[in-house]
């Protein structure tokens, strides 16, 4: 069976406070598409962030000592460092426009996710709205999850994903920032091969790889579809959660 | 439109010196399928290999005294790390079982891309033949586009993939080791978002995220189907090579 990955066009701009369930399940019908048992539906942070609210107007924002110092180093506005650091557990690598941390989500990015384009808010300038990420994204997918086997009748996926940089190639990818339904890992250690060895390595980031081909449906630009769905995904759907795909800090051998 | 990765089954087990192009091109027609212009091919490293004779036989490699000091810390065969340290241009962690290394062909990876599961000889015992990385992937894949295109008679790329582990994230996913016809990273920089802003951080590794969704249907033990027909590609196709997604060492934090 194929993996077909359909773009969601025509999803109307998402605002705090939408219900995102309903508008995705609006928008599958304005493209002529359903959810079917096993589909995974991928979706890019930014829109949950929305729908939730996470604005914020930076002129609200009073920057301490350490932002200041983070600002001084990184070029950026202390503001934007100021809640770059309360998004963080840890700060990796900083340079000139360039800030590198360990968001408290868990998972190592630039700026702990927070995105300046394709945001505005209700009042001032659209320059000083930024969007952090979605509070808590696993119970995010799963909200959304139940509602739309609620709604369509089959167990599917939720998949919420975000672009990353990489240690040690360019460009970024889709990556997984939550997920509910479908597995984070898929373990195959101990399956033999096609002349019966054991297989050493086979952990694969079955959520990553998805992430990172929906990725490819979204856009960046004008042209963005945040949500792609993922029709033949080729393992069994279960319960998960991100914690699948952090590497733990005593396992992380470049830090 | 929509993203279509058609894994091809049926694929026969490659050997030595086959023509890859022509069963590449027998096990499309034997899936009903046949290449459409501005389609790629994405195909695992592991056939290129064999197909290129890539096979060494471990009896046959005696060990530096470098590999053998390798050999002490992570525990590997002494003669694997001989055959890993001269696939490499430097090395970057090593422990227990693990060892990581800037490939010659300038990504980083564990054991230098050098496999050991689903390989035979001609001779000997199975266990003691491995497999080496393509010797220039970006001319393998270019040949295979050209013999492919000629047959076709249409623009498509081809896309040679392995698997990686990741710095700060659990599990494998699919990455580009060479390529050509289509971009690997795909420069979105100066392009207005939904607010016209300029967008500023929109290099998108587009060649990687295939190459992870493609890798999510190949399998990874009996199963495996070691290529795949992507059908839907959204960038338009290029000229391109494999250093479009190594970061140069001096732009790499995390060494």
């Amino acid at each position: 069976m194929a993996l077909t990955l359909y773009p969601l066009k025509g999803l109307p701009l998402v605002k705090s406070g939408d219900d995102l369930s309903a508008i995705l399940a609006h928008t599958l019908d304005a493209n002529d598409l359903s959810l079917e048992a096993g589909d995974v539906l991928v979706v890019a942070q930014k829109i949950i962030s929305k729908a939730e609210g996470r604005f914020v107007n930076l002129t609200t924002v009073t920057p301490s000592a350490r932002a200041c110092h983070y600002a001084e180093i990184t070029g950026k506005d202390p503001r934007l460092l100021e809640l770059i650091l309360s998004e963080s557990r840890e700060v990796l690598r900083t340079r000139k426009n360039l800030i590198i941390v360990e968001h408290r989500l868990g998972f190592v990015s630039a700026n702990a996710g927070i995105d300046h384009s394709n945001v505005s808010g209700s009042w001032g300038e659209p320059e000083d709205w930024v969007l952090l990420l979605p509070e808590h994204p696993d119970e995010s997918a799963a909200r959304i999850r139940k509602a739309l086997q609620e709604k369509y009748g089959c167990q599917v996926g939720v998949l919420i994903i975000d672009s990353h940089g990489r240690a040690w190639r360019l460009g970024t990818v889709g990556v997984t920032i939550g997920l509910s339904g479908l597995p984070g890992v898929v373990d195959l250690r101990g399956e033999s091969d096609l002349f019966d060895y054991r297989l050493r390595v086979t952990q694969v980031a079955a959520a990553d790889e998805l992430a990172a081909g929906a990725s490819l449906m979204m856009g960046q630009a004008r042209e963005g579809t945040p949500a792609v769905l993922a029709r033949g995904f080729p393992y069994p759907l279960r319960e998960s959660g991100l914690t699948e795909l952090n590497r733990p800090k005593h396992l992380d051998l470049f830090r």
